[in-house]
């Protein structure tokens, strides 16, 4: 059974391999599958009228984003923000490509993983966003129309966070109860990979593209920006681990280059008034320009394929910000996307995953010492035994 | 010659090997050596009564804390401060240690640089503290008087910060003008060493032996903090490297502990009005008793020796509000002192960055974005061609 994103009754839906003929759907001989394969990011709205459904959706997380009156506010933000976002996503040809390219990555890494692993073949992806469609209902739904039993929801946010991967999987778990699938999985998570050495490798294998867009001149002056989505330091308190990870990350790939360029780490995309981890992005391309730096790469460490923020904010704003400030040569290194380096790892962490039997990292079971959130850290039916979060053990 | 710590001539002078005999005295045929090594790093009060002078030269530091009238300002809060740091030390013995770990550090690196790399033999170091004798003065006239040409200054904080191994470089560059000995050396710099192999394994061995003090059946559970000490916000906002190195020091230790226990990275010893990198680890012991965590293993993952930050802030302090906050287990990892994997690992650095023929490495050369300090990121008549701070190139 296949589900097209045509089909009128599952508009948001999720999608599977389309290449996946019909032999392939039957699990081969002695297999344990088939196998879903959850694949959770934020989502972005494919078109213009999409893009205040997805701001209501964004400001109603309080997850991610804590207002007063949230149930009022919220919608006012989404609605008094929607035109400067529209306009944004204009500018980018109208509507986010993070759909498309998910898609095309869950495709890859399916193949691969029926070739290399067929003791859970035939593996399935379903798309589960957090703000926009195919929503984590959709994804369960067809999941479970499948006949799917054994899932895995996998975060396509390499470093944790609360944040993103936490607020994504709890969700999952309330989506669950709402369409009374709470039993209809066992499930594990694949919770972070921000060192996993395929991702690293294709990560390096984008600012190697990025350096090639120099010249022979400027190549060893470039200085890289690794640039990861900022966290209000109200998170980082609470001891998330976003930062530490996404740093380790940075240095993974300067190992993986030998170091070749100066580089730093710096956040984008805060808004509002709450204070955000710093050094901020923009900032830095501001101060690089004053100093005269003349060349700089613009890496994104924390996502895996374009969208609004590689595409307009790194490629569009803070590249009329560097021509302003006077950066000669400012290039951004292009998006994993559907690099075969990446389809690669994708499909190899959920090959080690499976392999390792266990039902998430040891470290996911670990609240941050300041969380106040009691959902955080579950597992539904987990594939095996998980006893979540010690921090919290006693209080639950 | 040798310069016993006795003399009152010399009395916070530099020190060497004191098992080095005459004959390695001289440097063996083909030699480039003698070798001055300068271990830099804060120091500490030997005694109560150094107290107050180390607080005062702490206090003065404006590339550490920058305070509004600091001529008078900072003589009167180091005179307010007096009494309780002195309390602080009593505690702890009297006096810091760091003087005494130091020179174990430097006796066993050299002896085992003499042995792996004679070409540049005799090695000898020399300790410069920032802010307790021997100062950089003293290294500066020993190691002339000992007839050193080439000299290496040698950070013994793993991890790059402007606070810490920015202002020891900057003050040896100014000792040496203050002595009259600005062209007296040809300098390299060792200015990070965040993830050497070495370091790494150092640590972990430190790690696990901190895990042994557990019993059986807790020792899973135990949590690691690594701790740091923190920084003001207004520097990690400058663009400073220190938080993301720490991050990666972290990460290379948990994958060396192949990820045996869950883990957290916190920041230690903030002082003052100012908003500082977060989780506080205080802050961090709290919630976990708060969650009924029993078991804490504190790791200090930013210094190599054990002062006054480990022997009465991880071990004293923190070990009551463990005990009143309800953590069962609370032990701290061994420092690395002078554990044979460290002072492998020392010689190691060292005899790498020789090898290399580097004046430091390509990460030095980069000024902070933010940076508004024109001394940062010089090397004294560098061993071979160097450019600072290529983000400042055109202001300088």
């Amino acid at each position: 059974m296949s589900h097209s994103e045509d089909d009128p009754a599952r508009p948001s839906g999720a999608f599977q391999s389309a290449d996946v003929d019909e032999l392939a759907e039957r699990p081969p001989a002695g297999s344990e599958g088939p196998t879903g394969i959850v694949l959770m990011n934020l989502g972005g709205p494919v078109d213009q009228n999409s893009v205040q459904p997805f701001l209501l959706q964004l400001f109603a997380d309080r997850e991610i984003i804590k207002l007063p009156l949230q149930k009022w506010l919220g919608p006012f933000i989404a609605r008094r923000r929607t035109g400067a976002v529209q306009e944004n996503y204009r500018q980018i040809g109208g509507g986010s490509p993070i759909l498309e390219w998910t898609r095309k990555q869950g495709e890859g890494m399916c193949e691969r993983l029926d070739r290399i692993r067929p003791e859970s073949a035939p593996h399935r992806f379903y798309v589960a966003f957090r703000y926009a469609p195919p929503f984590s209902e959709d994804a369960l739904q067809a999941m479970h129309e499948d006949g799917v039993r054994r899932a895995v929801a996998f975060t396509q946010y390499p470093q944790f966070s609360c944040s993103t991967t936490g607020s994504s999987l709890n969700e999952l778990w309330r989506a669950a109860g709402r369409t009374d699938l709470r039993s209809a999985f066992d499930w594990s998570v694949i919770d972070r990979w921000h060192v996993h050495p395929g991702f690293i490798a294709a990560m390096t294998e984008t600012v190697r593209a990025g350096l090639a867009k120099f010249g022979d001149a400027d190549r060893e002056d470039a200085l890289l920006v690794f640039s990861a989505h900022s966290l209000p330091l109200s998170v980082v308190d609470r001891g998330d681990a976003y930062i530490q990870e996404c740093a380790a990350s940075v240095e993974a790939v300067m190992q993986a280059l030998g170091h070749s360029n100066e580089y730093l780490l710096s956040w984008q995309s805060e808004v509002g008034p709450v204070r955000w981890m710093g050094p901020s992005t923009e900032t830095v391309i501001h101060e690089l320009g004053r100093k005269k730096r003349r060349n700089v790469l613009v890496v994104p460490i924390a996502f895996t394929s374009d969208h609004i923020e590689t595409l307009h904010e790194l490629d569009i704003e803070y590249g009329e910000l560097a021509k302003e400030v006077g950066i000669e040569n400012y290039h951004r290194a292009p998006a994993m996307n559907d690099s075969r380096l990446f389809l690669d790892a994708m499909a190899d962490i959920v090959a080690r995953h499976l392999d390792s039997g266990e039902p998430c990292t040891r470290q996911y079971g670990l609240r941050c010492p300041g969380c106040v959130n009691p959902q955080c850290r579950n597992i539904l039916n987990p594939v095996a035994p998980y006893r979540r979060t010690r921090v919290g053990a006693r209080e639950d």
